[in-house]
């Protein structure tokens, strides 16, 4: 246990270490105590990036109580380093039952936060069904699209019942996080799991939002030649002019040796597709959800085998094979290590100081979902670029 | 005269070849006459470019007048071409007057058009001013964002009759012209005034607005290094994550080989800048006006002599000697022949369409600025897209 | 056992899947059988892209007699694997104390092969040692630069009895692998042990051979601003050409948030250059040797200390931290795995068809370093160019 | 013509400005006088950046005959100037009769250079014919391949009486001039003359040598998709590898809307070729001779046309139509102004110390071609790297 706290906190300080946002912003926090006497709680994937955001969180005075968002995100190391500290409260474990984290969520209420933080909405969405609000509660901060969409929808219920800040929306987030956050994170994590060749392959990219964008730029820059199918069509022009080959989906699936997914939408490479799909393609998920590529189809069209670590394979009746990667999960979570440091450094900023915010302004603020306040987003902007510019 | 004409209709007929979006456009036209029995009047630069959309709006049916919105860039050879036309009225010529061409917009107006098409706000400005609005008007198309700025000064001030479509600000207008038409256009500007290598090179682009993320794409494929200068620190976190150099505007003076200025604001490079600059520097400006190099500070720092057509040299007494590029004026028109014909191709798509939708709806349009219709946006987008996709 | 085993064959056959040179080669060697009644040794890394080769070399009809060319590289389950197939003889032990390997070498050439594949000339040196011929030698073929260079002392000193065919000068080897396998796979190695963000980051590539220009690209292609260090003046000539920021070794020392070394030089980083490290900086070495970075001068400089798998930290007493990963080894091999596949499917071929031509002609060779001739290499090439071309 | 020599002064202090490693020869050549007593003969192309060369040889003492390498570019006004610099002496014309330019050349020789430095080997060739050596000559350097070529094949005959310097071969020029200078002035030919943008084109690159090599790199940079043809296997897996997509050239034709040569190989954009080029279709040549792209079969295939000024339209009888550049010649000489500046700048360096070495040492050389010495390529990539380098 001291073992497993020694390790976790191996892993927090090379976070801190590449995290000099939250280095200024806890310098700050340690002296001005913004958050003494008061009770934060935080519902995110408890690892060590995370654990850096609940630290400076800390040293701005609050007691956490911090729970995972995702049990199997949770790294029990962490867990354990956290628990060592005074006035941080971790309530997670590796591979819990969806059962006890749930239990957890009406702790998190119990524990009478002024602001809670949080990753998917779960614990807004149970606060608003038990109807009653801790009488602290001055915020929420959401950190992910999908929360954000569900707070609205809380809202135009009319259940939204405190002030909730849509990190996810700072321009500093999703200029950023999707582009060179997802882009680095996704190819990084299907160069390890797979130890093949990009450079002279042909890498197709399903969907040109921010995250495509980040997925094309980086297969570029490891000498790919990119093919984007996207179906809006001021996106695909602006593929076209960037130099990527613009393609039609299904007919592309021929000719693709990497397929890498972000579009949002279920099944959009799904039985028709495959049926084309490339001998020796393989198959990757970048978008949130694990539902862009149909592994039903997949299991229908051909038998399935462990290829390698992380890696399905399945071979067709003609003789082709294809393989999936991570599951058709967000593949750089799955066979990677998730988003950059620098990049959750930014996100936790952004968090950070919207918490402030709202400890500070939260009562004056109406009910509802509000952006995060545009000089919070201008001074993470400045922070950040005095890290990366000369 | 007739010599005149004919190369008027060898550049006509090159920039048609190259405009496939106008081909479409026309064709329907031809068939569906849309403005059969309308007058339209058109202030533009008149050169091969225009006289295309001049010709596609003439197939439709209207009879055409059409000025110059500049004595400058008027070609007479093609406005020897358009006079051979029937049913145009082409009233212009290369470096008329002020007072001809003040004269004329008065005719435009008395020619009582369905439409005006512009660029500026010349004619839509002193159509308020004689306050009587032509009986058959029914809406304004305005190309550029000055132009825009000016109608909605009108608005504001309850002195704009008609409605006015922004061209400008159709997505698939400014996401496209600055980064690709200025970014390529202003290289080969500089490329064929200077006969200089690029590669190896320092570069400073000065404003990473759309113009600046061209300019920085193009001089990076050109084999430069790039540095950004740039206040809004949230475009400057992004030119340092495209990998560019961000820099401080007047330390990174002294190490530039080529400063190309785009930020809109006037003497961005200015008397403090300029004494750092290093010696061979050459300035040129890809900003609408010419007004960002500051023109006076260089004529006192230097003596000026003419270095090579279109630049001007500057000795400074310390020995040192910069370049200004086609006297600071929009190089890529000063030393260039504009943008390239493919990015007029879709511009003036959404101006024919536009005229089109004033025609068919405008009466039931309020008075006051408008959005180009988003199903005309996106239909460019699919004629474009299917012009460069695979 | 048969666990390992079955483990071993997942590795082989994913490898052999993307080496589809091998598949070619093997299909004829399978009808041709070349080496019929032939036996053949192979001192390499023992992996699964090695195996593929034995594997290959075997349906050719030899006998194979494989050992390992580095304790630390061997994996049991391959060897597991391998051991399952009649007619191959496979000793390696993963960790195996360098006595035992040593007696390997003397089995191999008591194996009386007819040719025999290694990698750093050890068997070469013990055959010249030994001084007697094993009666049915009629060739060797080398993997490295380093084992060429220990033939070629052999030659000189006029003990090297046969030919030896000089695999690492062909076209197809020296050119591809150290830019486009080292490239890449360096950069994979430093994105999953850091899990850090490249773009907008400063990279200094230390020496622009081969490996330097694919270390370059890549850091380019993930958005890093790129820095070279070289001595020879046309190599850095062409590095600033390409647009990178050629610089002074000790001074960028201060700027760079990565460095990496491939210059095969020791020490070139040494203290003096440590001395200005930039504080956090990363330093890693993609040359063979694990000297290019002074590891002994990192400890005199600070305290060091375990920083995250694989990476030491060294805390200087000004406050200054930086980081060594994989104890300046080359980095894709220790905390990665390896060239990407197809880089091995490529330098494996030149292996089988330069054995088969030792085979075939190797009798009418004169003893001494031969270049794989350029049948074989185009040959190579034609079929390579087949799997990347459209 | 004292108004001629004054634009003639302009256009080569423009030149002067921009070759620092001549100024710095220059100085040295000044104070050192390495040419006092001595003649030297020039012929080559007389523009501004040759003038610059001839100035460079004047400071150093020598005595000038210099005459032009072709009539057609010799500008007339750089003649002017030079005609007014005492000691050299200008015999060229722009247009002039073969005739004259013939009975030059011996005006040359009989000038009694101690060198001659030229560009093609007319004068080498003349000089073999006389088979009367001028007593004072001891060398000749040649610029070019195909004078390098002429050179060796009089050496081969027996009939090459002195040393001779093949400037081309030196690394410095050969690695540098195709990539960079052919690679930037190509595209700024190209886009001068057609206005057309080049993002989200199709650029197809017909011979991967270095000049290929860098118009695939500038096409890239300017936004295309680049198709790559190239006959050698290993050239055509480089293409590959850096993520450019491998073609068939016949194929190819139907989908690219730019396509440049640069094999060297007459017709190799022949008959067939032509007979799938796509419409719209932009054809221009970067090779050394007008005759890679068959302009006959292009006569045969189409109806010719003045499409705009230097460009041949050619409308095929199904409708389709394309464009030949500037005849088929190389088109950075024929519609753009050659290398750029700094290009010539390294070249003409080789040169002036090439002849410095020649009457130095070149009594001690024997009579054939020699290569560059490794000093003055080392000095010149020296003095270059001081001008790109941080």
């Amino acid at each position: 246990m001291v073992e497993d706290a020694k390790l976790g906190w191996e892993k927090i300080e090379w976070a801190q270490a590449h995290m000099p946002l939250h280095t200024r912003i806890r310098q700050r926090f340690e002296k001005e105590k913004p958050f003494r006497g008061q009770r934060i709680g935080v519902g995110l994937h408890l690892e060590a990036k995370t654990a850096v955001l609940i630290l400076t969180l800390r040293a701005g005075g609050a007691e956490i109580f911090a729970m995972g968002s995702n049990p199997l995100s949770t790294q029990d190391v962490v867990v354990a380093a956290l628990g060592e500290v005074p006035g941080i409260a971790v309530h997670a474990r590796h591979g819990e039952p969806q059962q006890e984290r749930l239990a957890r969520i009406d702790q998190l209420l119990d524990f009478d936060p002024a602001v809670f933080v949080e990753d998917g909405g779960d614990v807004a969405w149970r606060l608003a069904e038990r109807g009653q609000v801790p009488p602290q509660l001055v915020g929420i901060c959401e950190e992910t699209s999908t929360g954000v969409e569900r707070l609205r929808a809380l809202e135009a219920q009319g259940r939204l019942p405190v002030p909730a800040i849509a990190v996810n929306e700072a321009p500093m987030k999703h200029l950023f996080d999707n582009r060179y956050g997802t882009g680095q994170s996704v190819w990084d994590a299907i160069l390890r799991s797979t130890n093949l060749l990009v450079a002279g392959k042909t890498v197709l990219i399903v969907g040109y939002g921010w995250c495509g964008k980040g997925l094309a730029l980086r297969a570029r820059g490891l000498g790919a030649k990119v093919l984007v199918s996207e179906i809006d069509p001021v996106k695909a022009v602006e593929a076209a002019l960037e130099g990527y080959t613009v393609v039609d989906l299904e007919a592309a699936m021929a000719e693709a040796d990497f397929v890498v997914t972000a579009t949002g939408q279920p099944g959009v490479v799904g039985e028709r597709e495959l049926r084309r799909a490339k001998d020796g393609q393989l198959l990757a998920n970048a978008g949130h959800f694990g539902y862009e590529i149909d592994r039903a189809a997949l299991a229908r069209l051909g038998q399935a085998f462990s290829a390698r670590q992380g890696i399905t394979g399945y071979r067709f009746p003609d003789g082709r094979t294809v393989y999936l990667l991570g599951e058709g999960e967000l593949v750089n979570l799955a066979l990677g290590d998730g988003h950059p440091v620098e990049i959750m450094d930014v996100s936790f900023a952004l968090q950070a100081l919207s918490v402030e915010h709202l400890v500070r302004h939260g009562r004056g603020l109406r009910p509802g979902v509000h952006a995060v306040p545009a000089e919070i987003n201008a001074e993470v902007a400045r922070l950040f670029l005095a890290t990366v510019r000369r």
